[in-house]
């Protein structure tokens, strides 16, 4: 199933596409979509009360699309997990999972604006695949058990700004943390339609021009192993947002390249989960 | 006015203390001490309720005390900001505020158990002045600025793996964000009892053993300048936490000295903010 959420910011309903393509509203059975529904959520259930018009069809055209989960407890990154895109960042390859953390008042909707830091020269963007998880994940001891946690997938931008992530002393987290600087979605893509998470291409447009072009495939340490991996440092909750890195063809890597500027567009996609497009603003 | 939260964790009701020591329900007015409460509260006002009788008293003897605000949306770390700690730390005296994340669900009451992580042996201490921010902080501009975003001060202490965070490849995050790492409290005091914070001791006690003994006068950045940069890189909302460097006396900085185990007793103050007591347990 896809799920998404409408309306103004702070103040959008759940919804679930069918197979159609027909939208239903979901607020009969949840006020949103947040931990507490996707800890109970059984896709099979759900794909069967749409088929069934148990759902009220919705019309959602022309409305907003929100982030596909209400504000996450938390969002963690994980760096450098491309060989190309550490390369590229002039970084070694990781022997194990970077985490890095970023704040969840910059998760948008994937239309979103995204703004441009006051003082940011080096906004950089960073197409990933997101794990949204569904139950607690504590000192995971396998990749079935890590399976198990994930509530579904997401495209995601993990907008950078290089100085302040680089240049400005300490950690990543400085960079990371920006208003506006996670579109997440459209949609959430439950984990029972991706048949296999590391085969899935992510593509990167500004402006039009392919700018990144992977593969899940190419990821050094891949969505269970991380997930598995990320639980033994932290307690992952349902509706956490884990974002798993991001291939090559960032600016960073890319000297002479411009980074991003006001009225730009970005256009992000992980096959099967929909494209993003976001225009550049000025914060 | 001292605010506190007494009661089963997720299940805390919010109580103020009067001048004289007695408990006063504050759940008439708020089922929360969050940020909807901070950023409407006005203490001249509480203190005049408490004063009038307007609330009813409670008898808080023997209840769990809470960690002092519900569920932050953030907990931003400065690192290296007492010259002391940075030198014993090994670390260059930062020319700028340096930025952490930590995630939100980490916090926990200042009498509560604190879990050594599975596979850790560097679990460590860090006393420190904790920031309860009360009012959106985005591109402040002054100190004085900085001083109307803030709600009021509370101990904590900034628990970190040292292995985790220095060891385990990548960024600080990975050893400050194991479960029960942030015991902040035991209460919030307003800002308006906190004459200056830059000049406020702070101590911490390992099985009675004085190990941290600093003031916050040594700060590298004080707390105003410190919420001012912060809100140039993320936007600080009601209920956020800014936790804002330990001083000298960590156990990283003294080779031979023990890392905490289970059954350790750690006590931790700032002066007026109250004494956190913790015993270390085992995850």
């Amino acid at each position: 199933m896809k799920l998404l959420r409408v309306g103004p910011q702070g103040a959008e309903r759940p919804v679930v596409l069918g197979e159609d393509g027909a939208a239903y509203d979901l607020s009969g059975r949840t006020p949103d979509i947040d931990g507490a529904f996707l800890s109970s959520l059984d896709p099979a259930e759900l794909a069967r009360a749409v088929a069934d018009g148990e759902l009220p069809s919705t019309d959602i055209a022309g409305l907003r699309v929100g982030a596909p989960v209400a504000r996450p407890g938390k969002v963690v990154g994980i760096g450098l997990n491309y060989r190309d895109h550490a390369a590229e960042a002039g970084a070694q390859i990781p022997d194990e999972p970077v985490i890095f953390l970023k704040p969840s008042n910059t998760v948008v909707g994937g239309y979103d604006e995204v703004l441009v830091p006051r003082g940011s020269e080096k906004t950089d963007y960073e197409v990933e695949l997101a794990v949204v998880i569904g139950r607690t994940a504590r000192y995971l001891e396998s990749d079935q058990e890590a399976a198990a946690v994930i509530a579904g997938y997401a495209t995601v931008d993990d907008v950078t700004e290089r100085a302040f992530q680089n240049e400005r002393g300490g950690q990543w987290d400085k960079g990371k943390s920006a208003e506006t600087f996670t579109p997440l979605g459209p949609w959430l893509v439950t984990a029972d339609e991706i048949a296999d998470p590391q085969q899935l291409t992510l593509r990167l447009w500004v402006n039009g021009e392919l700018r990144q072009n992977g593969s899940t495939a190419q990821m050094i340490f891949p969505v269970l192993e991380t997930i598995r991996y990320v639980s033994q440092f932290m307690v992952l909750e349902p509706g956490d947002v884990v974002i798993t890195g991001t291939p090559a063809g960032v600016t960073l890597g890319h000297p002479g390249a411009s980074f991003l500027r006001p009225a730009d567009v970005v256009e992000a996609e992980v096959e099967g989960l929909g494209r993003q497009r976001v225009v550049l603003g000025k914060a």
